[in-house]
Parts: structure tokens; sequence; C-alpha cells
């Protein structure tokens, strides 16, 4: 919750010898120290203006619309525009009861495979939440991810190219073709603007190498 | 992993206590028990078309690109149509090394609150793999989300307009925005068609009841 941003967490009578441990932990998280506690879904739900049930169970039986994750994560984008939502979580080992799906006005579906549905209920929490927040802009530095302009790459190929000749790699009467590869090979290796200075350094000191060794 | 089908783990230098534990426990997944241990990230790696570290640290002195977890997820899939992928974590409290960086071709980040980026490894897991079959299509079985027709949403009307009538809830003179109101009223409930016959039944018993009971 703490790493998506969501703070409001509220609990319907959580075991508590495991809840009273976890809230007063050492560095435990403004989510759990400020968790608020209720004795019913009722209550813990009374001032939301959408309540949403999590099943990993996708039976025609749960008589509620069921939505899958990412459908579910634009409702509920939305519907937070202009109120408060719940997202209800059952106990691990069993889930939201009948009388907990009672509460929901519909329910969502973390698209796992047919064979194993039932999750760890903090992956689920983590999921369902980043799903809420995966469109937000997010403040990555400015990446410097200038492609090495063309003169560069041309400057590449012929250091290449010298590199080339001097170990004698390239075979006599194959020049131009050879040529032609090469210059290929360098546009493929779509280079950084940074990477270019470096690999145009690395070439010349190997040429300078070269020459000089002979 | 197995949630979202995943099923290659591979492990560089587990703590051998606890993943020969975990590996031997009852009832272990496929993915424990089939996991490959791997001395180094080399070898571990060796056979991917493309490797991609995550990290929480969004600095520029990574001098990797660095992509948010749904741009991300799009080129891993892309990738993923010709070959092997591998996304490497490293352990929860001190991420990837930068030797453990040198094999990575691009980093991703999960896009986290600037005030708590560290997140629980196994949740990470979980928000990746997520992020990579979210568009997979999912198995949900037909839903009953036909909407009412709108002759039954008229006779619901009608039967509303009946059981107000009877309650005394309409004021004389009132009636022609009453039957207005309650007209639209029924609409924006967007009632299925179940719902519709339910209510119906529901309104007429109700009816049904007061008449009888003059």
């Amino acid at each position: 919750m703490s790493n998506f941003g969501f703070r409001r967490l509220r609990v319907v009578n959580p075991y508590q010898v495991a809840f009273r441990r976890a809230v007063s932990a050492v560095g435990a998280s403004h989510v759990l120290t400020d968790a608020e506690e209720h004795t019913t879904v009722a209550d813990a739900v009374a001032d939301c203006a959408l309540v949403v049930g999590t099943t990993a169970v996708r039976h025609r039986e749960l008589q509620h619309p069921l939505r899958v994750l990412d459908e579910a994560g634009a409702l509920i984008r939305a519907q937070l525009q202009t109120g408060r939502v719940a997202i209800l979580f059952g106990s691990e080992r069993f889930g939201l009861s009948n009388e907990d799906l009672g509460h929901c006005n519909w329910l969502l579906n973390i698209p796992t495979q047919k064979n194993h549905i039932s999750m760890n209920l903090g992956q689920a929490v983590a999921v369902c939440l980043y799903e809420l927040v995966r469109n937000s802009p997010v403040d990555l530095p400015p990446q410097d991810s200038k492609p090495a302009p063309a003169g560069d790459a041309e400057r590449i190929t012929a250091s290449l190219l010298d590199a080339l000749r001097h170990s004698g790699y390239m075979k006599p009467g194959t020049e131009a073709a050879s040529e032609e590869k090469a210059r290929r090979f360098v546009r493929r290796l779509n280079l950084q603007a940074t990477d270019g200075k470096v690999f145009l350094g690395m070439l010349r000191k190997i040429i300078w190498k070269m020459k000089s060794g002979r």
C-alpha cells in the first residue's frame, strides 16, 4: 500500500495478537499505525461510494458482475475522481464470505492461471494497487537516450574498417563488400550518443596500438 | 510465478538452508522443485536473448536505460515471441550489485511512491509478472450482464408507481411529475435482465400485500 501511495487500511476483526504486534513493531509504516479497526464489513465500507470485492473464483454462482483486473482498474480510477472506493480482500485461506460479498457492488479477479488461482494476500494487494497507479506519470530522470549522430556512426565505421584491415580480418578483394557489411553492422548497434564516443575512443586506441606495434 | 504461468526460476547462490527447506517442503510448487541453481549471473542468463534488471533506484548514475514497468512489459512481451528473457531480481536487502547490472541490457522500475521505493521481493515479482500477462485473454464465465429490456423497465416503473400511490408517497396533484421521476429513477438503476425480473416480483408482492391489507 505504501509503495503505491494508498494510505487508508481498514481491518475487520483482525487476529489481535498478530495485528497488535504488527502495529507496534519498530518501523511499522503509517499505513499500519493509522489503520482503522472495524467489527463489521458494513461499518468499514460505510463511507465508500463503490465497494469492490476480490475473488480468485470464477464461477457463475457468484451472482455478481465479475471483472478482470485491468477493466476493473479503469472503473475504480474513474470512481476515485468523485468518491471513496473500498477494495475488499478476504483472508488468505478462505477469501471473502458470502456475507462479505453482499456488501460489494461487483467483484474483481486477478488473471491467474486456471490451475493456480489462489494468491498470496500481500501479492494480490500489490498487484491490484499497481494496476490502479500504473498509468500515473513517473518521475524518471531524463534519459541520455539521444542516438549517436550519423556522422559519429560513419566515423566509427571508418575506424572499425581500419582496425579490421590492420588485423587481417578482411580478405583481399572483399573490401567493398566488407565495408558495406561493417556500415550496416554499426547502424544496427543503435548506439547512444555517449556510447558512440566511447566506442570511437576504444577503436582509435586499438588502431594506434596495432599500427605502432608493427 | 505459478499464479501467472511462469515456470523457470533460476537462483544464483541461494542461501542453502532456506532454499533446501523451501524446495523440500510438502506441497512445494513445481516452480521451486524445478528451480535451477547457478553460481554466477552470467551462467544463469547465458541462453537469454534479453536480460532485464529490476531496480528501485532512479538515479542517472545507473548508466543503463531505465524503463518504467508498463513500457518495459511491452518490450519484454515482444522479445518473448522470439527468445528467452531473464528478469533479474536482487536480494530484498541490497538489490542487484553493480556487477549484476553489468549483465543487463536495460533496467526496469516499478512506479512506486518516491518516499517508499523499496518493495517486498515477492510483491515486486508478482507485480512484474502480472504486467506481462495482464493483457492475455482470460477465461471468465459468460456474464449474465444482459440489461433488462425496456419493456421490463416500464413494467417495473408502473408497478413502482402503483406501490407508491398505495403507500401515500405521492402527493395529490404531483402524479405527472412523480411518474416522470420514477421512470428516470428506474432507468438509472441499469438493471440486469435477471435483476429486473426479481425487482418486478418484489414489487408485485408488495402491491398485493398493500391492496389486500386495506
